[in-house]
């Protein structure tokens, strides 16, 4: 029996990735935590802090994918427009909610005011519900398919913690690389497009030349929810680089 | 006289993106050339190794924005499938085209066999110009207001260097940095807040939060393409801080 393949969309919301301020690293970090979970990023996309922009994003993406996946904009400055765009998609009403509230007074208490700016932190959208944030307490939210969370790169990760448990995960691929040594990608080329065809999809192969100051290769990548197909894949793999009388071996990477 | 704004869409392709093997690192190098240069980067996009994903994505992206840089799927293999679902896009033929292969040629003599998968490299969209490729010399290629580079971030950064007096920019957004420490964001949003409104979009302003093991604070950006409102917007800045009491600095950093 196959399981079905469950695809998510990650929307990075933020004018700092665009103008090159600053390097995201969020899509990697929700790639990587949704793999075991049975669920595969199929596109992603960066936007401005645009509420219009945003919201056109949100609706393109939920309705193609099963999953989406915010970060940034949820902050108490100006420049923090995710949680009104988010319920202007869905076309429901947001307001300063209680349970979101309480969290901030309680955190806030004794250090700091819950003025009017940290309290946009405790608007959320009609019908959310809120994901913990374990490292500084503003909540993000979850309305119908899209999860919604904050930019900073630990908080985002620890807001994770708390979306595993509402996602139904399918078929979980996983990913083998091969390392060859000293083989060029052009010499391999026909041999993997000839695998790629030879497995009707059960497996796709990627091809990602390397260059140290040691020298050069490719690192072949076979990715399959078959285990079965993986372990013939990586078999097949390695006679392709032996015959070439390369050097080679499995290596264990990000996949 | 104002210059007008002219925009760009980055679109990054790969699979490897989108499983976290890879983490991207040419949206901020592109972003990063192009602003001097009077170019904007509006949005970014990733999307997997499907032609008709890529077809789509150029579309939307070509007739949005004044101009268009793709990374990635130019190579010899299976896997890259960029030239021609680009060429699909544009709706014209692609082929192996005699200056590209001659490139090859001069490159391979004496190296490696020009065989069918390098031949690859050499398949260029009619009407296309190609970008020249000092690092290994397969070419890039520009077609209509899209750039179509290579993935490789160094291939991807040399090829830059045969883009920039094909672009006709417009007005130069810069950005400058107050950084302030011992100040949390909920502190000044209010304040920043009233710049931004009183500024009526001449300048935008960001607030990014820091952490570090010494303390914590904000850096506070202020972008604009007008100079004299720029350097009004780090004095008003300057002042929030200062009215909070707190410690701040004019800083360097990528903008």
């Amino acid at each position: 029996m196959t399981q079905r393949q469950v695809k998510a969309a990650v929307l990075l919301i933020g004018d700092e990735l665009l103008s090159g301020r600053t390097q995201d690293v969020n899509l990697q970090a929700i790639a990587k935590y949704l793999a075991p979970l049975g669920v595969q990023v199929a596109e992603a996309r960066v936007v401005a802090d645009v509420p219009e922009e945003i919201s056109a994003a949100v609706n393109a993406l939920r309705t193609k994918y099963d999953y989406v996946f915010t970060t940034g904009g949820i902050g108490p400055t100006h420049d923090d427009k995710t949680a009104d765009a988010v319920a202007a998609a869905f076309g429901v009403n947001i307001d300063v909610r209680e349970d979101a509230r309480a969290i901030l007074e309680v955190h806030y208490k004794g250090r700091a005011s819950l003025n009017e700016s940290r309290l946009r932190m405790a608007r959320i959208p009609d019908g959310a519900s809120l994901i913990a944030n374990p490292v500084s307490k503003a909540p993000g939210f979850q309305l119908g398919n899209v999860f919604v969370l904050a930019g900073v790169p630990s908080i985002t990760r620890g807001m994770l913690q708390d979306v595993g448990h509402r996602i139904e995960g399918g078929a979980i691929v996983r990913a083998r690389t091969v390392r060859a040594k000293g083989v060029p990608e052009g010499d391999i080329a026909d041999a993997l497009g000839e695998l790629e065809s030879g497995a009707n999809g059960a497996v796709t192969f990627g091809s990602y030349p390397w260059f140290t100051p040691e020298g050069f290769g490719v690192h072949l990548v076979a990715r399959s929810a078959d285990p079965a197909a993986l372990e013939k894949a990586i078999a097949d793999l390695m006679d392709i680089i032996r015959a070439r009388g390369a050097e080679s071996e499995e290596v264990v990477e990000p996949s």
